[in-house]
């Protein structure tokens, strides 16, 4: 799909999802894009757990249930490994992990299906070392945020924006505050 | 361009520019890609000030050159509006201005430029200020990054990556450092 076409059909999906399984091959291409996403210093700190059906993902939901993880036919756990960052203003976690999830949300957008950036069950530090630990991953990762992803359950809908002249200006800042 | 193709072909163009102008409309198109990515709570805390000639680019390279900065035909600077964002764990700047960051680089590529997350230069509070101020953008504002964005001058390539294997596991988190 026309990558222009995917900036504007991609929406966050906060509803739930059809049973429908997704393959493991979109499941991988989606995740080849997320580590084709640049890193800080090149360190490719993301690392990416594929869960490819209800079985793998419901451990990880009972930590933080939530519509998506509850519905969801697949999913992708994001994490970072902090060994290979470090602390500081040279840490790049954030930033590595965040292109990662807008490649892969765009690519599960391209390939058909609709999924949310879902991050905040793991703010939580004994939620996150729970789906953590679920997911095998030792206390050198940390885990930022788990994707669902599927075909949608009902229509979603892209929330509202504001417009271009508010956030977008030319030469100079403006302040176009509506 | 097909958005998995785009994937294959963005990277961090480190070197420098050849003078071709970029169209106000190509900029556009890049600056709509950024604020068209998902931000925490739909804050939409990302501003962007479109740099569209050397006379624009010209006083933000003064305060920290680098080859890109220098030689760039055009470049986008990525600020967010901390009046938009709380303080904690609720504050999501960098996940923002990383993912409309990305959407950038990405459609800076499909259109045929190269582009580079220039951030390093802006950790310097004097600099992120000085710079800041050239854009006439409050100290309400944060500036992350500049793009310079362009036709490349000379081949660049893709860093080496790490194989799929290393960094996506299926069912578990596995780790198989190299």
């Amino acid at each position: 799909m026309d990558i222009f076409k995917v900036f504007e059909k991609r929406y966050s999906h906060k509803e739930g999802f059809l049973p429908d399984a997704v393959s493991l091959e979109d499941l991988k291409r989606i995740a080849e894009a997320g580590i084709s996403a640049p890193s800080g210093v090149n360190r490719q700190s993301v690392r990416l757990v594929i869960l490819p059906n209800r079985d793998a993902i419901a451990p990880v939901c009972a930590i933080a249930p939530t519509i998506g993880l509850e519905t969801a036919p697949a999913a992708i756990a994001v994490l970072t490994d902090k060994t290979v960052t470090p602390s500081g203003e040279m840490n790049f976690e954030k930033e590595d992990y965040s292109a990662a999830v807008e490649n892969m949300l765009l690519a599960a957008t391209a390939l058909g299906y609709v999924s949310l950036w879902l991050d905040s069950p793991y703010f939580d530090a004994k939620k996150e070392a729970a789906a953590r630990a679920v997911l095998d991953a030792p206390e050198t990762m940390r885990l930022w945020a788990v994707l669902p992803i599927g075909k949608p359950d009902g229509a979603g809908s892209r929330r509202e924006k504001l417009p271009f002249d508010a956030r977008v200006s030319v030469d100079k800042f403006h302040l176009n505050r509506l």
